[in-house]
């Protein structure tokens, strides 16, 4: 690296300083907010206490993060976590390192993985970043996967009402392009080998921001909180359905190719894997049970 | 391909021709031993017949084969699937290739997965194959992988035998160097992000033909016919063993582990998976009940 790129890259580490400050203030809200509505519909009628655990780590090259993670009654699994890594940029940690002229890095982020026990609770994923380099942007996205065949498919109610929460997310931002984030979610999560899509879509951007970063951070923002509102919804009007052991069977089933998804395709889980990244972390994102 | 190419493969095939259809054989009866011994096990005290299914499929571009699969008590679920496949060699689809001048390919092989019900019983896996292209040679292997903790060491009594088993195959066959293939299976069924082994080993070869074919086949006969004696064995002297629901949790467990290293290592799981292969009959190796 010569000096000019190191110092560029040191300025625009110092020039976000505020806007870093906020991002990692947003996912820490988002984070306290889905955290708490989880565990309230989780011990909704029981005086047992089903919490989220805490786990912190640190990153052998700068920073670390926070794992929090609930086994419950209505949630089988879930995984919300928070982390601010820095340092040297791994090789290959960015598809779009080749226009990167830089080595080093900062990103922080907040994702979140719910596998609900009722078969007809379909399972959520949701994620949102903010990466810098000698550039900064914002990346993220929430999609549904619902683990029954009969909902698999584009007139499923959750599915609908999920995907409205996220055009309503981005309806008030003319630089969220909702046609083309559902487009990206659908192409990204897709199944190669099977030719099918994992779940029934949602939202999906990289690499994103607009001309006002606090505007980028107002949508970040409502992307977080349409996806707890609307799941939260989803959750409770099928949390009740009652179920039998082929509804199971199907669940663990599709939760097949969740894994096959994640464990074959996903960029973040193959990469964090590979480069030594924290493993209970990464594999959070895994159902708890799974058939084959 | 220039012609002197081509006609050394097509010499090479119609050369090869009584030992492909030798290994062929001899994989046919390894294989209906192998099921055999399975339903034995599987019906040893009832009138309830459990057998195999078996299914057959064509291979787009030449050949195809057959899938044996069974659910049953003793054995939660086996595959054991007999395929011969030949035409245009798929790029990448060897680790040699580079050292291959032809296009064209026949391969014909055996492959057994054992994923018994009670944890006590260690799950197993069996492969023998011979390949043709301009050059011949076999490969294969058998493995154990014990679910439970306290059994997947060296000292486990199961894993001594199995070992001992392995190497009594090779022993007469001074071109088969079990040390070597033993070191080669270790090395092999290795899943790096955990820096761990997938089980506690076997052996494993590749690229591997003596000075006689006839000694090679008696060799692979003798690898198919002591792994299934073996494991019989230790199926036996297992499968009665009581166990409660933490010893299926840490099965489940450590079957996570396994998905894991054939969804993200295992060379033909994804060589067949991302080329379009049978994906039923690839993917039987997947245990069948897995948690994270």
């Amino acid at each position: 690296m010569n000096k000019t790129e190191n110092k560029t890259h040191t300025l625009l580490l110092e020039e976000t300083k505020k806007d870093r400050k906020k991002a990692q203030s947003i996912f820490k809200s988002l984070r306290d907010k889905i955290c708490n509505t989880i565990e309230e519909i989780e011990n909704y009628d029981t005086d047992k206490k089903i919490q989220f655990s805490i786990d912190s780590w640190n990153r052998k090259g700068g920073g670390g993060g926070e794992s929090r993670n609930l086994r419950g009654r209505v949630i089988e699994k879930a995984g919300v976590h928070l982390s601010t890594v820095f340092g040297e940029l791994p090789y290959g940690a960015l598809d779009e390192e080749k226009s990167t002229n830089t080595s080093e890095f900062w990103a922080s982020g907040i994702s979140v993985i719910v596998h609900p026990k009722n078969p007809f609770v379909p399972s959520v994923h949701m994620n949102l970043r903010m990466i810098v380099t000698n550039d900064f942007w914002f990346g993220g996205g929430a999609d549904l996967t619902p683990m029954l065949h009969s909902k698999r498919n584009s007139n499923d109610t959750d599915t609908i009402l999920f995907h409205e929460s996220m055009r309503k997310a981005c309806q008030e931002y003319p630089f969220a392009k909702y046609k083309e984030f559902k487009a990206n979610c659908d192409k990204y999560f897709f199944i190669k080998h099977r030719k099918e899509n994992r779940g029934t879509g949602g939202i999906f951007f990289d690499r994103f921001k607009s001309e006002q970063t606090s505007s980028d951070f107002l949508f970040l923002n409502d992307v977080g909180n349409n996806f707890i509102k609307t799941y939260k919804q989803i959750i409770l009007s099928n949390m009740s359905k009652e179920w039998n052991d082929n509804h199971r069977m199907e669940q663990l089933h599709y939760r097949g190719r969740y894994v096959e998804f994640n464990l074959m395709y996903d960029k973040g889980t193959l990469f964090g894997l590979k480069t030594g990244g924290n493993i209970d972390s990464i594999l959070s994102s895994l159902p708890p049970i799974v058939s084959w």
